[in-house]
């Protein structure tokens, strides 16, 4: 059965019906409009496109990963200026012929990732379109404390990151590589690509902690820290050694980091400048090199964040950084973050680190 | 100059750069999301999908009438609720040949119908896709208000409407005959149709005037009253004379209203069945019928309420009907509103009525 035999009002009612009770909202699905309660008095909200053919691909994604995915892209954005998420509204626009189990399978998806992060699904719209596209907005309260900017970084202040980096740009280098099955040590980096597990509790828990900026990695780390840096007006100084095997928790880039096997995987069984386009604006798999896949994979949205020097920090926070005063006549959004002092050129000067 | 030379952050910020300032949000456009005012401690939030080909055509609508029809489709539907709109997230898919100009028209048609409404363009998202597709969502404040459902109408009850019926269904029409230089008295139904100008604030004028349940009329009056009647297991008989020349305030269908004109206009001169279709998901034009256009035409997106017997409304709503009880085994979306106490049969019977 496809989506258009089930028309519109029917294929709301059997997403509706699978959704979880919504206990979140005042209105849930089905009205004008939904209505979430903002305890706070101020309710943070951030919108994400995910398309067909761009972020994703219905032959190497599952619905119920899509589903994820978009949740998780839209709800993290909303934790990262240090709000609880609270609801998301999802607008599907797909072909007539798609059919309603793909369908049925994107809302578990968003409803699974929904309760990981404490939220509910509470609106939405659907309508025709030559490809799958979804368009998610999430909603959260920031209970009562400030929300927490890119642009408030001071020089001193510590850069710290909660979450998994590079993880998910290996599983793509890995699939991208060919292995479409992937054995059990890749399974997590894989797994890491198709659905992205944030850190949501840790946005509120930073901005609990006095964090001066924040943002979650969707870019890259340095791509990401640039966006801090440029808004905040700083230079920020990245240690790799804190990004080395051992140092990163909880456990990511151990020495037996799956990580160092995918880069080692990689480069042994495959030309790393031919791969194949998995998606055409995901994080490309690049030269496999654990470094690189740390310092400019984006998908994993982890959480990056500034905090006043002497901060202590829960273990789930790994210092790995610090911000500077910004040379005069800075400015440029590239230079404005450094890797051990100097410019990042690219995996070349890291081999030591690529497993 | 097109998106794809600009590029996402450019674009961005050309589109940032002629926003008006934005006083409704605490954080606007730039952050990972927005934060927007929450007074109530609730917030009214709705999506809704705009799609090049089925909502809307580059070659007929220009930019701005997009971004209007964009903005007014989602803050009407918050108004419906009883909100005041504060806050607007844009999401828009667009391929990279689309010139700048034209995301900037979008842009400025976005603006100007929030700041109609009082709301704020407040964040966003873009990517690249096949054609021009939009996910707006707007978000507004009950200002302590109870939220005005679909469920609430109760047997007794008044029904009435505010804002103009079966306009933009005859712009459309006339538009689909050809018209593609309405003379004087045509260009208010054109206007009505390219941009629509929904009744905001009498959204929650009706929830303080104790409103028991409100809908936006897009799908038509007589089906939106349909999902009213279907969601508070109610029956609803719309009296014709009300909806006739003279009686609709302010000024709609009076003698000589355009709305007749136009009926004459495209009976006269086309085949109404042979009428070329400008869009293939927006209200069908139809027979040229100015009743036909009043019960069925849907994307003026005037508002429908109910109302305790008695209460005093301002003269801009206009009562079109009443309240009954379902009789026994009711239930079905089509029989629950009946228009002079029979099922709505299409404009055959209502020639007296059509100019």
């Amino acid at each position: 059965m496809t989506v258009a035999d089930l028309g519109e009002f029917g294929l709301i009612a059997a997403i509706q019906a699978l959704l979880p009770p919504d206990t979140s909202s005042v209105v849930g699905v089905g009205d004008d409009a939904a209505v979430l309660r903002a305890p706070d008095g101020r309710m943070a909200a951030s919108t994400d496109l995910l398309i067909e053919g761009r972020h994703f691909r219905r032959d190497t994604s599952s619905a119920l990963d899509v589903g994820v995915k978009a949740a998780a892209r839209s709800l993290v954005d909303v934790a990262a200026m240090g709000a609880v998420p609270t609801g998301l509204l999802v607008a599907l626009a797909a072909p007539g012929d798609l059919p309603v189990s793909w369908a049925l399978g994107l809302a578990r998806g968003l409803a699974q990732e929904c309760a990981r992060a404490g939220a509910s699904v509470v609106g939405g719209d659907t309508a025709r379109a030559s490809s799958v596209l979804l368009a998610v907005t999430g909603l959260g309260d920031l209970g009562g404390r400030a929300p927490v900017l890119r642009s408030g970084a001071v020089p001193g202040d510590l850069v710290a990151v909660a979450g998994p980096l590079g993880r998910a740009a290996a599983g793509l280098a890995l699939l991208s590589a060919g292995m479409t099955v992937p054995p059990a040590w890749a399974a997590p980096l894989v797994a890491a690509q198709r659905r992205p597990q944030p850190p949501y509790d840790a946005g509120p828990e930073a901005a609990g902690l006095g964090a001066t900026a924040m943002i979650d990695i969707s870019d890259g780390l340095l791509a990401d820290l640039g966006h801090v840096a440029a808004a905040s007006g700083v230079l920020i100084d990245v240690a790799s050694a804190r990004l080395s095997p051992g140092n990163l928790s909880p456990g990511n880039l151990s020495p037996g980091d799956p990580l160092l096997t995918a880069a080692r995987t990689v480069r042994a069984h495959i030309d790393p400048t031919a791969h194949r386009d998995l998606t055409d604006c995901g994080a490309s798999p690049g030269p496999a090199s654990a470094l690189a896949w740390v310092l400019t994979g984006g998908e994993d949205h982890a959480l990056a964040a500034t905090f006043p020097p002497g901060t202590a920090l829960p273990s789930r926070w790994t210092v790995i950084g610090d911000v500077r005063e910004a040379p005069e006549g800075a400015g440029v959004l590239g230079a404005a973050v450094l890797v051990d002092g100097q410019a990042w050129a690219g995996p070349a000067g890291w081999d030591h680190f690529s497993g």
